[in-house]
């Protein structure tokens, strides 16, 4: 027997490469109880993405009427559950109406996958970004200026009249972690602190003469062996540099603008700073899941169709 | 009893983090033997640099005189067998005179490490590089210009009177190997393959916006989903873009000067090809073995102080 408020009306899922993470929600809009697994898209064989999602939804659902499962997420990558073809820019982020519906075998499920965004030139893509971007609009409707979604691949996303009108994706984080973890520089970068300092001179640095990028990293090396570097500034100096030619490189997208910044980690704070010194405030978007947020939007617009 | 025949004069030793190789050197300045081991640094705890190094050498040492051996590399580092302190530019490639002397447990042994070099501002640091300088200014007494070592981390040399005056390393062989293998970029960049014009046109991409570095990453990824771009053009895209963004950063060292590429490999080549589409003919160093031409250089410095 089904106890009513055991039941979803609908379930949002944010499934991407290492993760899968789902809420189900109840009749008025809102989340009434949560879960995740570390069951990611590159865990998983074709045929076995129902069974990844039944581990955590078969509780909620109805047995007598299908339950709508809104994903968002490489879940609908090349390698995912089923490709949801991208949507090419301008557009506004991908709404419950043009998701697709891999089959499943459980009766009770309704499962639809939002689409990506491609931009064509220069070729960029994002995911699970444009349920953020989505999450984003459905609290700020008119949203006019930069969306700086900040992460391991930071996206730049141009933002007019409700549609996402350019992007650009920066790889900055990956970059970090892998000269931080595993180059020479795993040697000099062994803090987990922060000085302030080396991170703006970093910054300044990469800004005024980016091509020097890859002599600066390894003049840190020399320096922690010539000059006895604090760990510290060590940290600091390589994110600031990292961040720095970012900055360089997406001027067209922040100069004069109104930028706000979505995340909720250091690294969200380390592009305030930077943007700062650069005479831009930005607005910080940090109090809410703006991939939740997404997900219910674009399932409105899936009722609307389907009601 | 020992066989003359089998007795070293000296040994030739290059020594560096991942391996040990030995040359086993004749009264013509020869070698008639060598042999190699994985005993680099990295792998030995204090105390077992002795043991490794007559694991190769002990059968051509003799009995009743002490064999001198000539080391260059990492193992003049901090975390090697003795510390060999840098000497400082502007000087010529330290020589066996300015060695540090380890003590050794076997009496037929008398070790010698040559310094590195360092620059102090920028900071930079070189080890057995200074030996290869070396080597290239024992058979080109009066070489002028610039010296390019290409490698995991190429060095650009300004040598001049027979000194080494100023020196830049990048990273870039080590951003390239980490990126193409553990990067989002591991699943674009799949072929061992080489497209010239793809390389050449990363070379010119980076070189005009070398700001734009990150960005044209995610770019290789989003062209590969979207445009469906060959594996062997990803390759030699990312090789441009890198080698791209160093000869932007380093054109101090090579713009309108005399560059010679030390290094036997497919790099060396890129470098030589990437210089010519900027106008410089570089001269390619690659017949002999500088590193044993400078040990050689060194042991006659050595043998004119103590004979």
């Amino acid at each position: 027997m089904d106890s009513m408020q055991d039941l979803a009306e609908w379930i949002a899922v944010d499934w991407d490469t290492s993760y899968l993470r789902v809420w189900m929600m109840g009749p008025d809009g809102l989340p009434f109880a949560q879960d995740s697994s570390d069951k990611g898209i590159a865990s998983l064989a074709q045929g076995a993405f129902e069974s990844a999602l039944l581990e955590l939804v078969d509780p909620y659902l109805a047995s007598d009427h299908v339950t709508p499962v809104i994903c968002t997420g490489m879940v609908g990558a090349r390698e995912g559950w089923l490709e949801a073809p991208y949507v090419a820019t301008p557009c506004a982020p991908p709404s419950g109406q043009s998701a697709v519906t891999p089959a499943c075998t459980d009766p009770r499920l309704s499962v639809h996958i939002l689409p990506g965004v491609k931009q064509m030139s220069p070729p960029d893509v994002m995911r699970g970004e444009a349920a953020k971007i989505a999450g984003v609009l459905s609290s700020q409707p008119d949203f006019d200026g930069i969306l700086c979604l900040a992460g391991t691949h930071t996206k730049w996303v141009h933002i007019s009249a409700g549609e996402i009108v350019s992007f650009q994706t920066c790889i900055t984080g990956e970059i970090f972690a892998l000269l931080s973890q595993q180059s020479v520089l795993r040697h000099t970068v062994t803090s987990t602190g922060w000085d302030q300092g080396s991170f703006l001179t970093g910054v300044a640095n990469a800004m005024d003469r980016p091509q020097a990028f890859a002599a600066q990293l390894f003049g840190m090396h020399a320096a922690e062996l010539l000059l006895d570097t604090p760990a510290d500034a060590a940290r600091a100096r390589l994110s600031g540099l990292l961040i720095g030619l970012e900055l360089a490189g997406t001027k067209p997208y922040w100069l004069g603008r109104h930028v706000a910044i979505l995340g909720v980690n250091d690294v969200a704070a380390h592009y305030r700073i930077a943007l700062a010194e650069q005479g831009i405030q930005a607005e910080m978007l940090e109090s809410i899941d703006f991939t939740l947020a997404g997900l219910t939007s674009a399932y409105s617009g899936y009722k609307g169709a389907n009601t």
